[in-house]
């Protein structure tokens, strides 16, 4: 076998090997040491580096422009960040996610890497620090405490448009499916009882809503992620920052990545307090919950194909079963319905590391993005296939609709207008004691004209008005 | 308005205006104006004064034997012991369940309370604490941090053989139903399609099994609680105590409740560690998780009367609705699932209260203590009512069941063996589509004889050997 | 024993003996046999039962204008709601909060109260239905699925202005401490770790901050609420009520209540979602997580008195131990701390109820209402108890802070810009192990001028701009 | 670019292009499309897919000996299983771990390569599965709903050894501690306030003892998941297979796997019910919870280096900061933390599942597996960083602890049996307030004697009996 080239490094604790190629350096190292946890690295999400590599970039600019880093240092750190945000370079980004030291590894292993980037561009060798130094120079007026916080807001609204264009496609398809089905009556259900009747389409139609509203309360929580403490450094005080530093490196930010960005606006709190993502976790989950009920109802309706509900049919993406032959299973909303628990239960987490902050700093938000980030790609994968793979291809069972709504006593409650609730609870039961139907009994029992249940039995009477 | 009598009473904070006729004193006064919360009192819970009174008792038995408190003092503190063993004299005990200072003012509650019943004992007037003081009679050779969790364990393990013949009933009532409904044969159904053929009985034999289990689990799980602290006093180390006096107070507990207590091998570790109420919470959930699904299943068997699966009926305990008339909906099993809910999310509280112990001791233990007897109340009703408002009452639609089955084609799993899972798959899809049988596809197109149709068909293939 | 005098009402049921002087009904009283769950009956929630009061009002405004009550019935019912909405006559609201059957024994208990209250204005009989009834005359033109969610959503609605106005005291109490505390310069802590020198009035304005954006936070989500379904009747068709009546009733309630509720615009969708208590529960959730934070670090800082961080004194409020003489504990931020783990573990709840919607309703919102009600009222009382109690009597220990502030190293950041990050991480660990102090270090070392060091540790650099 | 070879497989939806060297066939290709979820497949869990090989193969053996295979084929399949148990041919397990359906597509991904391995064995192609055939041979006498579970909970089992052993580990290192500081006498604290004192090794023994605690619960919890179903088939009836058949696969597979495994009471509530699951989560989550505690704990004793507690000192692993110099966190037990977070909410994921069981399956088994997967891979990791690089090398600051145990008032406790509570009391007050010893206090008040406090701070009175 043949000998890996080496090279040394030394932090405060003292020295280390790094391989000679890696792009990462000492305090990187360490940390893959550190933390064998969860086997995801920083590289799994190439839009948290990115984002990551957009700070330093803002940091930068702003520090050349305040005359504490020399244009040519300047300039290879920013050419070396272009290259990270282009999506090259993130091999080297062997952190796992999940690590203690509130972010630190990670910044380090940005600092690092984009250390080393800039001095290839120089024609500089790796580790040679002393003109660019992933402390020193990359990481100038900034802490960990506010480039990690910050990389992480971008990261996730820079990933919202996505989740809200899944989002919207549902929408879309949920509605085209009420639009299909809206001359289908059936029975509607509550408490899974037979009640009153609806149209199938107003079901869908009804889906296509609840998730609707999700888009606005994605877009106003996710609104309150763009207030950054970045320029704070270390607990919010801006040591070792010039004036107007803050402002400035924000201002960058928001025009490299073209989110808008904006100074908290007490830097102090905005260290320590994770309650953006709190809220923004909350609405995942609430997405969740509500994708959840959506994929319960058609699995319900779904159910059958014969001894079932039976209103509809889920399109069949894969053979059910490995023993029941021509089993057709709920696949896809069953999947859905798993992630659901697992963005609540990530919501879990989320919630209790943002507890625990301490005095100036939360220290466990490393946990926190790996739960917000996995929650949104689960979200999101999840909302393409149930669109692309279930709802699109459902059909409507018309005649077992037609024939469930005939069978069923649910035109009962017109009659209360004409014959109050007590006749019309007698009438039901002996309708369901006798198996006749509602009209039978109320006319042999002479209580309403045919004109009148006629009327009672009008479309606009029994479904609404549109 | 008459002027209400008052005495007053000192402590280090201060003196303060207590009413005269009242046999609390300035702790528990102080601990009424802190802690306002929820306006569940201790004597909400008279299981958990009784067993505080146990613990009382036990000490002063211990002191007495080891010469700490003179005999008058001792007997007159056992006898009001007595009294609030008994269940008298707690209507003084007015602390909110939710407090902070790790129990304290529940333990002063009852150390005051106490200390002026055994006053009146020996025709003393309240507050006349040279003679009998709560602190240094009273709570002698104890502290807050080994009485309340010791008096906690206590109650809890108390209360555990009403539930378990709770569970007991209820596993009985649900196998007097898999008895009469054994012969009830129906579709099963898997991922809530149909699968393959079963017994009813079989579907209510498992519920009972289920909830079966739980009865073990829920004996090994209390038993964990049997180690107490107590005599460990502030932090496990024992301070203020006489050798010998933790193993005595113990015995003394034991002998007094009729539960087996015993010492927990490391006081210091007992006094700060909460995992045995974690497990206990878990287990509470466990039961609560079962009874929601059974509840689930339940309502969905029951669904209709006409629209659903309608496979059962459970009785009808209430109208069902405001408007619909004659509707009748599942309220008990919906309540149930709500109190599984309920116990689920208070699981949550006491994990999250179990994890902020911090070095010696862990101050939020009421929380805990109010979450867990609520829970274990619920559940006691919930399956009381599930019981008796539901389960008894059930009864089959035999010909819902028929028909149902002789619909569907959850037979086509015994042709595997015959003609493999591929044919049978086609034969399943064929029949289906031409609203076929499966019997009727299979011998028209030859597939198998009258002859193996009859064997695969048999209940003994279909159904299992008993 | 005095036989109570009974009057005998009927249902679909069967019969059953209400007591004669009772106002609730048969309905009601099957309820309450039904559902023995808590203890916890509506009369403890005096704010839900004059929301119910209000929707029935306005319903029966509106059925009177729509000419489906005769005036004088119309009349009836419109004063008896107005006692109700007055506070009086809650004493028949017995029906437990934790019920099956979506609400409807609420609504029913509410409907039975108010007929008979109507009857007794017109001087009739309890139980004489056939002039004023529950069902046909009191509930006219609604369903229990659009009158609880309804009266749900406005009982919310109008308990948030006291929650935000408690906040408001909060924030400004935590804010006099900012300014109080404004020159007290001390050891800014990081992971817990002594990391850059702060004010301790930035320590007091951050949770000022923190708390405050919450108030935004409870106002927005809470305006999610003001969408009802009020006139969707069982399913959100609108069956049973007349053209136009949803809009009418809607505008009624809004005068009545002063709160601006509006239609939903999909009523069926609004009928069986949730979302938005799950978006308001996340929102009381976000609430108890910083409560929960800011209580942590009051302990931390208050922690001693001698052996602690002892850097602020938190009011004595009563005696900390039963044991431990003069033990003065954070028995206030304790119970804060409790209170935000039973909102968590209640946010949970209400998140597995929203998920069990099923078709066209949730089944599962009375535990919802329950939850959401207790978290609100437990955060109201621990925010006054942590103000007044708390937060005003808070003293710094100035000469602690200093005392820790000049015995540690946290001013070696400043030193970065001068001399590099490699070599102050030399100088710190040299201080550390030598016990001496930075500038010690560095002007013995010769890094520094004298000069330099006065820049670099004047307090603008050191704690930033104001 | 080339064309990559392919070959065509059919199954009931259809025809499929699979890749020509592809072990794995057109049911698993049909799920890689449906489950895009999170990129997490089976062969990132090797130890899942050793455990579905050994039930085929015990199925294998069983069907051989019951006469449903030929020995020829049962061979071939069980050398095809063998090759999968020694780690080989995992590289074809694609189906992501995230999976509607119920395990189905992880089941026939595992028929699929059995069945194309045993195939190359038998020198014949891929895919010709009229030799051996993914359904009807390898899965014969099988459903997805016994296999599935069954692999799962073998699996389980056969990680807990290395999880306890890893247990075992940190109890020694943490007792070795408590060994080296037994002679440590410093101050405890409770609700963060100076209580008693106590020896720092007597805090570290607590740490062991709990954590050992753990590892009997973990045993019995983890014996629960021995009973399985295999041999129910679909729903437990055990259709399609011979009589006798379930002892004989479960007897096979105890022997192959080395784990005793037992047949379920009740094969019909086994298939649908995972309390055992839910029981296992839970004993996963108790430990999170302690190692949190112990992990917050040594997070308070490090803090510092001067102004905190500093009373032991964690090994430095790496840098603490981007920015302040010298700066060293605690790493390690921050990240403990953050795993026990993740561990918690899965649990949470782990519950819900389990609730969202129906009829006869729990269809979302999946999202179970995987999470109780990575919490045990979590916990593994986690126990063995704090072991290592934290436990071991943690040393204590004897002068701190002295010194602050001389600041403090711990030893007035100890005063209680001579001059009561009160006074006391008063003595602590002031000792604080005018910063004197209780000593000096006691004795200038004439309280004691110097023979009598010598006697109540003794060792044995004030640390307790040995």
């Amino acid at each position: 076998m043949m000998t890996r080239r080496m090279r040394t490094e030394r932090d405060s604790i003292g020295e280390m090997e790094i391989p000679a190629e890696a792009d990462y350096g000492i305090h990187t190292a360490r940390a893959v040491e550190n933390f064998p946890i969860t086997g995801i690295t920083l590289s799994h999400f190439p839009e948290l580096i990115e984002s990551l590599a957009m700070v330093k970039k803002a940091a930068a600019m702003a520090n050349r422009d305040f005359g504490r880093l020399t244009p040519e240092v300047a300039q290879a750190i920013i050419s070396a960040c272009d290259l990270v945000i282009a999506g090259d370079e993130h091999h080297d980004f062997v952190v796992d996610m999940l690590q203690g030291g509130a972010g630190t590894s990670t910044n380090m292993n940005a600092n690092e890497v984009i250390a080393n980037l800039a001095l290839k561009l120089l024609g500089k060798p790796r580790g040679d620090y002393a003109i660019i130094n992933p402390n020193d120079h990359v990481n100038l007026s900034q802490s960990t405490n506010d480039v990690y916080p910050t990389a992480v807001r971008l990261t996730v609204l820079r990933a919202c448009p996505a989740l809200i264009e899944e989002q919207r496609l549902l929408v879309a398809a949920l509605m085209a499916k009420a639009v299909e089905f809206d001359d289908v009556i059936k029975v509607g259900r509550t408490q899974l009882m037979d009640a009153v009747p609806m149209r199938l389409g107003s079901e869908f139609r009804a889906f296509a809503v609840t998730v609707a509203e999700d888009i606005e309360r994605l877009k106003e929580f996710a609104s309150l992620l763009r207030e950054v403490n970045l320029g704070g450094t270390a607990i919010g005080t801006g040591i070792n920052t010039p004036e107007g530093y803050s402002e400035r490196v924000i201002r960058n930010l928001a025009e490299i990545s073209g989110v808008p960005m904006v100074p908290a606006a007490d830097l102090i709190e905005a260290t320590s307090d994770l309650g953006a993502f709190v809220t923004f976790s909350s609405v995942l989950k609430r997405i969740a919950v509500k994708l959840s009920k959506i994929c319960n109802d058609l699995r319900l309706l779904n159910s059958g194909p014969r001894a079932g509900l039976g209103e509809i049919r889920l399109p069949a993406v894969q053979a059910g079963s490995s023993i029941m032959p021509g089993k057709v299973n709920p696949v896809i909303p069953e999947v859905v319905n798993q992630i659901a628990y697992q963005v609540i239960g990530n919501d879990l987490t989320v919630t209790l590391a943002a507890e625990a902050g301490q005095l100036q700093l939360n220290a466990m938000e490393p946990v926190i993005v790996l739960n917000i980030m996995q929650s949104m790609r689960m979200l999101l994968k999840g909302m393409a296939v149930l669109r692309e793979k279930c709802i699109v291809g459902i059909e409507a069972d018309r005649e077992r609709c037609q024939e469930l709504l005939e069978g069923s006593l649910v035109t009962v409650t017109a009659l209360n207008p004409y014959i109050g609730y007590a006749a019309a609870s007698r009438v039901a039961k002996e309708a369901l004691k006798s198996r006749r139907s509602i009209r039978d009994v109320v006319l042999s029992e002479g209580l309403m004209t045919e004109e009148q249940l006629q009327q009672a039995f009008s479309t606009a009477t029994l479904l609404g008005q549109r």
